[in-house]
């Protein structure tokens, strides 16, 4: 089951490509400098004047997800945001050897306050 | 910043230590093997007949916390527990070298369906 385990982490990024069909406002986390996904979360709220903004992260990345929540509210937009919910979920699918393989996801949304 | 990022998630294992002092039915992750904790967990649920069980993790913990209620709930408990509550926070602290380090932290807490 580690094993198993290990290969979700490992594609926890698949989720930047196969969410981003028709989703404003959402931000995918994967392993581009951190700075730009807070810069993404921010600027939702202030040049595209979303109210609300999720961020979705899957395996390794939740943790991710989460700074990324923290940092964006607290630093950048000085508490006029704040987290309205958390979602926590798992997929299941067949990696290249055929195994199936589970991976957690996450979904915070944030709005403004 | 993200070299302080760096050394917030490296002390994310920090938590098991600090928070263990009267909190019943919580579990702290840390890099233990991964099945500890469901176990951990699920066993509150039945030997120990708790109505809630806490998951607590912070750093780079924070996906292992989450992986570990995916599969207590889903796959252990056979969805007799359910995710009730989940929390999102960070904590500053001052590392060896005097720097000030951001470190997010996650509670989820399940709950008896």
């Amino acid at each position: 089951m580690e094993e198993g385990q290990q290969q979700a982490e490992d594609s926890g990024q698949r989720s930047e490509k196969k969410y981003r069909k028709g989703e404003e406002h959402t931000v995918f986390i994967g392993n581009k400098p951190f700075m730009n996904y807070v810069t993404g979360v921010v600027m939702q709220f202030t040049t595209q004047r979303a109210n609300e903004v999720i961020i979705k992260a899957r395996g390794k990345f939740i943790s991710r997800g989460v700074d990324i929540a923290e940092v964006s509210t607290k630093r950048f937009l000085d508490n006029t945001a704040e987290v309205k919910d958390i979602k926590i979920d798992s997929e299941e699918f067949e990696n290249k050897e055929g195994k199936t393989v589970r991976v957690s996801t996450i979904e915070i949304t944030l709005s403004k306050k």
